[in-house]
């Protein structure tokens, strides 16, 4: 059986639930949304085979769901409510069919998860690789976008979870913390907040210069996962932390006495908020390690271009 | 000199100009806009290399054009105004820099056409061909969204331009018809309408199958392009205007007493509207062509799944 790209539209439509936002779903020139009164939040990620994925070693299923999932991320790092995906992919042509498919169900299970509809895409078959675009839609929460440029010297910084070695099985199948996200709202006046996407030192290092403040970490604060305490790589448990990126846990600051009842109460079930630094007035990024104090390189994974 | 991502986005950041719409811009998690009280569009579509354009042919900067044009055009199908895109890329690594830069100026002239805002993206090198993800966000229009569904039997069935051999360079080069969209709802109620991507004939069955009618088109009065006259691949003209695709013209259809007025006052500067053809109850796609009548079949270009 061979199936087009309207044979394909047509099965995407018949497992496309009804949302309360959405008025047209797949199948027009565009989708269709009821309007909010909150700021619109927009993002987009792309998901490149071999660079971001090894589809042998992933399956399609987890490629769409991670191809969901990082965007989910960039719309709790703005303590946001997602409303709406739409989805680019391009397909190798062998297996086409069943993988267009099982990308679709990864994303389904995680959309359903985070009330999220699927309103529309472009679906084509290529001589290259797989490669899968989301651009999604949100709300943004209660306390309006956070944004990375409120950190304020004398802020703590907080991180949502141990970090590090991403790339031993995390990277796919982490779970974005937009729940954790709104519910940090309701404790604390959150000043700024980023997902460690690039590894916990650029991300924090990306606050500062956009907050025109500095940090300094204190190693031994910093919450590192078994999976980097295991990696026999040269490296130490606390290198990954500050540089492995893809963890998909959120860093953000807020005042000092916000800080101190968030540690206090620990009120998002399910996770420990670690306290792993604070900003400073003096620009620049800092790690204390044993009471001493040195510069820390923004490590962390950047796409060079040739 | 080599650039990294954040190079470039700082490159960006200084040639994005500031938008009513836009409160935060690339840089940070999400971009965010101003809500509005009109119902949300929402679209995404990709461009592949080898597939949609052929880079050394068409260069970037044209590439780049076409990826927010296609995207633009489904604003214009919808009846909509464009507000604001986010852009993602896949990049050979060789020459990626300049690649970038060339994609974002050929983005931006458009962009700066129809004031629509660049608001983000994610920028990826990889050993695969360029990829290019544009996904549009835009406001319905005075009349709402304008959907495919629409049409009514008796309807009078027009295209904005003539169609065929977009592949001599229309295909890169076309303005999308967003003003015209906009214009034609001041002089006609518009019942249902897409822009022409597949092809005439499949997009005429596009409108049929989700309005529940027919379609008689008449031969002599489908509009030509010159381009589709000077091909010589043994297809006629008029073949050419039914299956080439990619006119990026808009289908629209009307009550009869709007059509006359449409046809009489040809309201909108620098086109000529066309009369097609009329929807009818019967159900399937037909070709008058010298007064007899045949099945038309759907032609148009379908990516098959293997």
């Amino acid at each position: 059986m061979t199936m087009d790209e309207f044979d394909y539209i047509r099965w995407l439509r018949q497992r496309t639930p009804p949302h309360p936002r959405v008025v047209v779903g797949p199948g027009d020139d565009c989708a269709v949304l009821r309007p909010s009164s909150a700021p619109l939040l927009v993002k987009t990620d792309m998901l490149l085979a071999n660079s971001h994925f090894i589809l042998e070693q992933a399956g399609p299923r987890r490629v769409g769901r991670k191809a969901l999932a990082v965007n989910l991320s960039d719309i709790a790092a703005m303590g946001g409510r997602p409303v709406a995906a739409v989805v680019s992919v391009g397909l190798p042509r062998h297996g086409a069919q069943h993988l267009a498919e099982e990308l679709y169900l990864g994303m389904r299970e995680l959309a359903d998860e985070f009330d999220t509809a699927i309103v529309g895409g472009d679906t084509n078959t290529w001589d290259g690789g797989l490669v899968v675009s989301v651009a999604l839609v949100g709300d943004a929460g209660p306390q309006g976008p956070i944004l990375r440029s409120g950190a304020q010297p004398g802020d703590w910084l907080f991180v949502t979870g141990p970090l590090g070695g991403s790339i031993q099985g995390k990277h796919l199948d982490f779970t974005p913390r937009v729940r954790e996200a709104l519910q940090l709202q309701e404790h604390a006046q959150i000043h700024a907040m980023l997902d460690i996407s690039d590894g916990l030192a650029a991300d924090v290092n990306h606050i500062c210069a956009e907050s025109g403040c500095g940090a300094v970490l204190v190693a031994e604060r910093i919450p590192v996962t078994q999976a980097a305490r295991q990696m026999r790589d040269g490296r130490s448990p606390l290198e990954h932390a500050l540089g492995d990126g893809e963890d998909f846990e959120l860093a953000f600051t807020v005042a000092p006495e916000d800080g101190r009842r968030l540690l206090a109460k620990q009120p998002i079930p399910g996770l420990t908020l670690a306290w792993i630094g604070d900003c400073c007035a003096e620009s620049g990024l800092y790690l204390e390690e044993n009471g001493q104090r040195r510069p820390l390189p923004p490590l962390g994974y950047v796409h060079q271009f040739a």
